[in-house]
């Protein structure tokens, strides 16, 4: 394993580092950023949360603008950010260079097609690799692991928990894909990193999952009324649907007048974190 | 005068705003963000913020990066940022490219020196006309207004409250440049743009204003310890020294591992935040 820290600034009486790594899993360098709170000077092991970002993101985007840090030092926890796709050398983007697809657009899948099938290994590359990288490197309890994030994160944080169940006390979403199956970002990111056959695609949608059994005890989502997204690629109504027929608690937030982008994401940040250290914090190993 | 709105964001339950409008000022289209709390859609005037952005910073930096609407929208603050500098076709910039002059480097004073007093004039900027144009266009009470700023910002807050103490009932600064004619940033900005007769110099400095009779109640500043600019450039001592001299109650705090960057603004944000609106809400007007 092993990995190097870019750069570490204080921030709200932790520290804020990000850190790459050369990946196994995607064949790239890779890059990811840690917040550790103030408790990480302490000693033990401290609960942690996943932030998985959305399309055209990195790490970067959610370390700068996420409002991340005061919630996490107030509660104890870590967050680590990781990228949204392979980058580099040789690493194939979108052949017409489209933001939705490719670079930035990892999808949280293991691509099984030419040419992606190389570098595109998002899921094992978060779920395995970057997981044991954390571990093994930062003062985090595997115990007490929460998992969110936004739009095609949201998509990823689902996914993997609702595969995962046993491996999370706490799963939220903001703006989440819910049935990539089943809108046009989904659908051609699925069709192209996993081919034509829609029977793969469903251990990666999270409706899809819930229909075929998967269950986690409750989530939090809130989505924006104002997201341009929302009815034609989020459709968190089918979300609802699933979780009332499958009896998983869900709390889905409508939230008048909010959009899709970090000013969204930020104001309700404190609050999924808070939700989420009440189950993660304080509780046994 | 009139504005148009680039954008408006809901966040933190107010709204976000970025402003444009052409200056008279600086003969120029200038941009600036306004931060509307909740409490903005009440009715009545609120207590307002001014953040003066540092060196190569634009209303961006702040906006994107600076916690501040949580606060704002706790205490009902109307948060506005400025741009550091005049920009676009015809604005000379440093003729060597330098970040610490000319394009983002405007040190909030009017120029009298060719090429630049056609352009930059910040000062006047700042104090008269977008202070005109946001009393116009938004609801602030002019009678409850605070100022802050980051660096070059900071040296900006400070020395507008200096020579206008009436207009402010709070002063604070994030890692100000506290003496420009002292430093080498100050030297070369005041310098260029007031020419070489250094007495001209003195109300755009404020440890040289206070030390010519310049006086505000009292004073908060938060610098870094690690921050890479404080002995060369910043020199909190050289305020601490004259604050003491003139009776002026100074909280100077040294904050152990911060740097100069948003990570330490915006872990001291709320905090600043909130020493200001115990001194402008809930007062009389």
């Amino acid at each position: 394993m092993g990995m190097d820290i870019v750069s570490e600034v204080r921030s709200h009486g932790g520290r804020q580092l990000v850190c790459k790594h050369r990946s196994t899993a995607t064949e790239t360098e890779m890059v990811f950023s840690v917040f550790l709170p103030p408790q990480a000077e302490q000693g033990g092991r401290l609960p942690m949360m996943w932030y998985l970002s959305g399309l055209t993101c990195t790490h970067a985007n959610v370390t700068e603008k996420g409002e991340y840090r005061a919630a996490c030092a107030e509660h104890g926890l870590v967050l680590v950010a990781p990228d949204t796709s392979p980058r580099g050398e040789g690493v194939p983007d979108d052949p017409e260079g489209a933001w939705d697809f490719g670079l930035g657009a990892g999808f949280y899948v293991d691509a099984t097609e030419v040419p992606w099938a190389a570098n595109y290994r998002m899921w094992s590359y978060v779920t395995a690799e970057l997981a044991a990288l954390v571990e093994a490197e930062f003062p985090v309890d595997p115990a007490r692991q929460g998992i969110t994030g936004h739009s095609m994160g949201g998509h990823g944080a689902l996914t993997i928990a609702l595969n995962h169940p046993e491996w999370f006390r706490s799963v939220s979403a903001f703006a989440p894909i819910v049935a990539p199956s089943q809108v046009p970002w989904g659908e051609k990111a699925l069709g192209r990193y996993l081919g034509p056959e829609r029977s793969a695609w469903r251990r990666h949608d999270a409706v899809a999952l819930i229909e075929d059994g998967a269950r986690v005890p409750e989530l939090l989502v809130d989505v924006g009324e104002a997201d341009p997204f929302l009815e034609r690629e989020l459709r968190p109504e089918l979300l609802e649907r699933a979780c009332a027929e499958a009896g998983i608690r869900l709390e889905l937030r409508r939230q008048p007048g909010y959009d899709h982008s970090y000013y969204f994401i930020s104001t309700f940040m404190a609050d999924h974190l808070r939700w989420h250290a009440e189950r993660l914090v304080g509780t046994s190993n």
